[in-house]
């Protein structure tokens, strides 16, 4: 039986990001970017106008005001085909470019057109007008070749953005592990179903899958597993094609117990079996290293409490290794317990329970759990409080470390 | 003009959650549920053993130890069909429901099986037994007919292991709501193409669409819409069969910002054009109610930092309303000031910057920001610093609200 830190180092040595593929960049928000991204152009790739107004040389309006022959009129999307001399002016738009010349715009408000026949003039009444002014000079914020993304980035929807802007519209990224997820026993009848005598419904199955997604993996549900040798072995083939397989149920020691035989039968090499942890203790990790990805095997006690713990302790910085997260700190909190707990000591525990803000303060509140079946009372916690092993009773007050739910 | 508060609730009195639909549970993570959903069954459905072992009566194991006589094997799946009487026992493994009689079970650590032709006889030594131990009762975790999860809850992956555990494969949820995205501007090419002179890649379409799909969306890409009457008329018509139809560009006042006279036109009620606020002033919204989903309109301005800025603020929001989710609090922080800081002070302000923890301390850095064109700079921040009107100096060390982006 090892800790439950030595297990994620174990997990985590064999957790190398997956390789890197082109993806839209549509489709990257959440990816870790596995290239650096240059840009292919300037920007903005001229002066830009940035108010809608006239372009003028700013010495021209020293007097504070003007009249100017207005050349021609230059909007978004248009190239100016003038060159603004002393005396003259170009109508702009918003997001122009600004004709060779002008060095400032003058806004639309500070001005009035003038139409006699063929020519315009526009008289201009501002005495502040400054070189430079309601313009953006090309390449501000960015220079062809410099780089905009680097690897190792977590992109966001604004990159996606600024990749469109660069050029890119795919991008090389860590993709997202796929998961299968096969819960096992012969307890077992899918959610459709009246459980009949003995039968429970499969509840595992479907929330790892909903975990593993909300985690950054694509799962794939290979539905329920009965404790037979033969049936197991085909689920854990199937299993097997995946980046990451997640059984639940088997791994105890009871006489149906029967995955770590077949995964071992199957070619999975186990690395542990046994968690210092509650609830938890019988978790299983191996590896299979035949397979084209390497598939990691994570063998999860069958109650679904005990389930979703391994899957945040273990599973979870799995599936963000393997998308190329750097391996970040466990979210957790710290807080005051709002009330004395009790527990039997001998493995460190990990208790569903709310967390609230009180006056000012993070309490956290273990609530009333009835045991590693308990869903019901799970969902109604955010947390999870962390008791260390080797103590029975912990105070009101105490602080307490809280691993954070989604 | 009006204040960034008042178009807000502008937006959300119109905003109402779209018709519930049934969805399969496993799509329902981050959606909202729109019914109660209660239990068909207890859970467990019967009393249940928690160790492998033998169960047992407890008053049998008064001396400490005793030899009973095996009367059968029960496994998860299995139903027991043996009575356990006095000096009797069965042998059980995790999850399988407790014989008739038994009211303990000892772990199978204490137990030592002795077989001798047909009969099996188990020996235990165990000398604190007590009644119910090892034992979840039927129903300790949810009664049939209770309600496990109420209408309006945002559901997580556990919940979906609850819904498995009651029967339900389908919920009621409020669906996400469809986001249709039209960038608008001559200028316009999209981000596959070398812009020409005059012209830029299309870098809101993408980004409105990943920010659309991140805060709960659904994007639909209208791609680019040029500066033509009736070219925006069909795409804006193409764009009011969504819940949501979010325009870039074309919403300032100048000689082609056509977009309020569309929309008009395809029937759109104008609520508001523009907002005290900066970058964004120029926002428009409206609402179509002739058609089928009472379609939400954002004009936005073509900024991509001002579009950014405008859909945090006001789409987003609007996103979490349709979808279901009670209005909650912009995800802001209080934060001091890592530099001074200087603005023209007309216009409530939101500035690109970074957060960071510095001694305890949450420190936000505006900043070096070229405009609203710079995407590169706002992919480095991590919320928008907001500046309140009518002060063009900040300290540093000022208490700052920071908008948190996601």
């Amino acid at each position: 039986m090892i800790d439950v830190s030595d297990a994620l180092s174990l997990i985590l040595e064999r957790a190398d990001a997956r390789p890197p593929a082109m993806k839209p960049v549509g489709q990257t928000p959440g990816l870790v970017l596995a290239e650096d991204v240059a840009s292919d152009i300037d920007s903005p790739p001229y002066d830009k106008a940035l108010m809608d107004g006239y372009a003028v040389i700013a010495a021209d309006m020293r007097g504070g005001t003007a009249e100017l022959q207005v050349l021609e009129e230059v909007v978004a999307g248009d190239t100016p085909r003038e060159v603004v001399v002393s005396g003259t002016a170009t109508r702009i738009m918003t997001g122009a470019p600004m004709p060779d010349g002008a060095d400032a715009v003058v806004i639309i408000e500070r001005t009035e057109l003038i139409e006699s026949g063929d020519a315009s003039t526009v008289r201009i009444s501002d005495d502040a007008v400054e070189a430079g002014q309601n313009i953006l000079p090309q390449a501000t914020s960015l220079r062809k070749g410099d780089v905009v993304l680097r690897a190792g980035r977590r992109l966001a929807a604004v990159d996606v953005g600024i990749m469109s802007e660069v050029g890119r519209h795919e991008a090389l990224v860590y993709p997202q592990p796929t998961v299968a997820v096969l819960a096992t026993g012969n307890e077992l009848v899918p959610s459709e179903q009246m459980p009949g005598p003995g039968q429970i419904r499969n509840s595992n199955g479907p929330m790892l899958c909903a975990l593993a997604d909300k985690a950054g993996g694509t799962a794939v549900d290979l539905g329920i597993g009965r404790d037979d040798e033969a049936e197991l072995s085909r689920l854990v083939q199937q299993g097997l094609e995946e980046d990451v397989l997640v059984l639940s149920g088997g791994v105890s020691a009871g006489v149906l117990d029967l995955v770590p035989k077949v995964l071992q039968d199957a070619g999975v090499e186990p690395v542990f079996h046994k968690v210092r942890l509650k609830p938890g203790k019988p978790m299983w990790f191996g590896v299979a290293p035949g397979t084209a990805p390497n598939t990691l095997v994570f063998g999860l006690p069958g109650n679904p409490v005990s389930s979703l713990v391994c899957f945040e302790l273990f599973v979870r910085p799995a599936l963000a290794a393997l998308a190329g997260h750097q391996p970040g700190k466990q979210p957790t909190v710290e807080a005051r317990l709002a009330r004395p707990h009790r527990q039997r000591g001998d493995r460190p525990t990990y208790f569903p329970a709310v967390l609230r803000e009180d006056s000012g303060e993070t309490l956290v509140e273990p609530l009333d759990w009835h045991g590693s079946a308990d869903l019901p009372t799970l969902a109604r916690a955010n947390g999870l409080a962390m008791f260390p092993a080797g103590r029975l009773g912990f105070e009101q007050g105490e602080p307490i470390s809280v691993l954070l739910l989604d």
